[in-house]
């Protein structure tokens, strides 16, 4: 049995009696039932998913993906290709909008380079993955191998059991390839069965006209690969890219370890959706940290059974909503660990 | 001239040189240009607001003022007015959700006893501050005398300004009062006009027949009291609360002193509300934090002209939702101060 079929099987659903028990922890803390609205949601599904009525938050990692896009060379994005290693050398440095985040939420970072067209050598603070020099041009042919796809998929489920290993409580998604909204609009396209002009928006910032072209791009990817939506395997390897493959590891690994796990935006959506095409009980260990601009994104929520914890109109990915949103997270927990019951506190309850 | 008008005399608009500068100072970080969203606004708000193009935010306190509503005696509350003072107990030991979110966020809890019909004696931790032992139930007569609410907003102008001598750079709102619901909304109906059924929700969490006793009270508070909604100190000494008052006072001691306020939920509005229709600047100064459940509070939100941080379903009050949203705008200030530029990172920019 390979590494991705093991993990599947050890997928299971989140016990409802836990859930039940951790309200029931939190019916009792001082506050009117249910006053603090989706926190309740978080620190329940958090507790339930974890194991614990008193959960340990203190260890919190960031996975920020980085790989290339061989379909950059139709004109998708706003940044050159030079970027993507650019930005990894800034992540590695401290310097970028991940990094600055998930010091204020007290997660680190790590950086795992699983497909970036660029020799970086043995530098400190890199994980390397590099499954390839990026995808190919979908455009031409199928952007990996199925291989390819399993072996990336295969790095976000190591890097999962390694988290588990080190007593990692939460995991946050992030990643960093340019072009990489190319791919993910047009995963969203070939499983929706939308039109990928539904699902395409402007990614760093394009014009009308370069979203036009986009467009076409991801149009003539799906006419030449007609990739299966029902194998989403398929789908990730003819249109997708490595860090969404790893994205889709990674999520599927904390599932079967039962790792909260924490989803940027839209590229990390991608990443989901894949994961819970491939297994139906992942939605249950997802947190949607943010609604993206992405117009595509919502069909991906949807699709995900998930509410976005935050909506500011955020579009940078990196795991910068992750890092947000854990913050809340963490606090909704803490809300559980900490605050006193109406006996402790000597308050007397609702009377109506 | 008194301290309210002295006060007014001194807010002045955000300068918006300042606004520009901290927005091409975001613009220069490695991300695409705007693409952090809203996180960008609450940087170069919080930048203008306060001065500084490198915002320190380490200091920041929550205010919890708390006062009972003569009002209680009509059977508006799921909740005994026994509770007021057993919940000051509550923050005073650090047990209730505002000292869990506020110690999660980095901020100290300040306990104001604006008006509880309890007395504490000297109780460390207690900041004393009673203007009465809570005010008079409006369906007999006004709530407050003008005097009286004249000065519950001077405690809040007062406390700002302490606030401002010991370097405090972010101020949040928060509130205990049982029945305060009630005034909140009478309050919104005063300024608004609107029918108080439009305004009035379940607060704590009521049944439908005390949700219409409750609309019937405050229909008979507007019906005996008369508040002139061209006049907000009337409005607010007429139907209102010495908690509301203090918040008032509070977010126009904020705005003349220039430090960012991040006005908690439904009651704390109430208290932007009155501030902001003595000066209009008010707004400027206010982050709101979140979106209530409270029916009424997006009519406040509107006149305000604040969209709220967070959307989480809160109604629990205290300044729980503030802690939250001050999280995430101190997250936005250290984008401003930590991220790296192009030019420091060496990451090239965009090129359409």
């Amino acid at each position: 049995m390979n590494l991705l079929n093991e993990t599947l099987a050890r997928i299971q659903p989140v016990d409802p009696a836990l859930l039940a028990e951790a309200q029931k922890k939190l019916d009792n803390k001082t506050k009117p039932l249910g006053s603090l609205g989706r926190l309740e949601e978080f620190a329940r599904r958090f507790a339930a998913i974890s194991g614990s009525l008193s959960p340990d938050t203190r260890k919190k990692v960031i996975f920020t993906f980085a790989a290339d896009h061989g379909v950059v060379e139709e004109g998708v994005s706003a940044f050159s290709r030079e970027v993507t290693p650019q930005m990894v050398y800034n992540f590695i440095n401290g310097g970028a909008g991940v990094n600055v985040l998930a010091r204020h939420c007290g997660s680190e970072v790590l950086v795992v380079d699983i497909g970036v067209d660029h020799d970086f050598g043995a530098i400190p603070g890199l994980i390397r993955k590099k499954v390839a020099r990026g995808t190919r041009n979908f455009t031409r042919g199928p952007a990996m191998s199925r291989d390819e796809a399993l072996a990336a998929i295969g790095v976000g489920i190591e890097l999962a059991a390694h988290a588990r290993a080190e007593g990692v409580a939460l995991v946050g998604t992030g990643e960093m390839g340019i072009g990489n909204t190319t791919p993910a609009s047009a995963i969203i396209a070939a499983i929706s069965a939308k039109p990928a002009r539904e699902v395409t928006h402007r990614g760093t910032g394009i014009s009308d006209a370069a979203l036009e072209n986009k467009i076409r791009v991801i149009e003539r990817g799906l006419e030449l690969n007609r990739p299966d939506p029902r194998d989403p395997l398929d789908v990730l390897a003819k249109v997708g890219g490595l860090e969404i493959a790893g994205i889709a590891g990674l999520v599927l690994g904390c599932a079967a370890n039962r790792i909260p796990v924490v989803v940027d935006g839209f590229i990390s959506s991608a990443g989901a959706l894949i994961a819970s095409e491939l297994h139906p009980h992942v939605k249950e260990y997802i947190f949607a940290s943010h609604r993206s601009v992405e117009i595509g994104h919502g069909f991906m929520l949807e699709r995900l059974a998930a509410e976005p914890i935050l909506d500011l109109g955020l579009r940078l990915g990196e795991g910068t909503g992750a890092a947000l949103a854990i913050g809340i997270i963490e606090a909704a927990v803490k809300v559980l660990n900490e605050m006193a019951t109406f006996g402790e506190a000597g308050v007397s309850e609702q009377n109506m």
